[in-house]
């Protein structure tokens, strides 16, 4: 069900930050699709909660922190999932969310701005 | 017509990555309104394009590379500069554009994961 196999590397390496080189079609479709997961305030603190844990998280201490149904929070979580941002795996009753490092510092990278890189202004 | 003024800082400083501390519900919301601006295919060319230009882009040189209509390329661009990612300026006929890179550093740190954090998994 992972979507993590998408391709994210870019040119000759990974993470090839955009203000260094425009995306082209193809890499704009991929970023855009991880930036969406991460575009709604509920899935980006859910994303906050599972990457700061520093240890998996039961589903069942997630969802006391919003006020929204468990069926709701199960399905901004499929979305981090789809997008490669968490995975999970379920032992019994739970589900258990940890996050993806490389995906996290693929979108973190592709947005970073080098210090030797001038920008316009 | 800028939101750059939208409060942007955490905590004691700017730009708490995701995988130290979790976000409240405020905080979610400011990231996820940038998140949505680079959540489309098109607008996340477009910052690119601008971010990577290394001076600023007249707009007559950014609709040539996109199959779209300049009246849907003004849209996406206007998405970018609400959510305090470009800035632009008319002198004439045309716009000129360049990226905001305390935006995108922002942006890039909140996703980052810093050499000491250890992630679950």
């Amino acid at each position: 069900m992972s979507k993590q196999d998408v391709h994210l590397t870019r040119g000759g390496g990974c993470c090839t930050p955009i203000s260094v080189a425009a995306l082209d079609e193809a890499e704009a479709g991929v970023g855009a699709a991880v930036f969406k997961a991460l575009s709604d305030p509920i899935r980006l603190r859910l994303m906050s909660i599972i990457a700061s844990a520093g240890a998996e998280v039961c589903v069942c201490d997630i969802t006391p922190h919003f006020n929204v149904s468990g069926p709701t929070i199960s399905h901004h979580l499929r979305v981090l999932r789809e997008a490669g941002l968490v995975d999970c795996e379920r032992r019994g009753t739970w589900v258990y969310y940890w996050p993806v490092p490389d995906r996290l510092r693929w979108i973190s990278a592709l947005l970073s701005v080098p210090e030797d890189v001038v920008l316009a202004h």
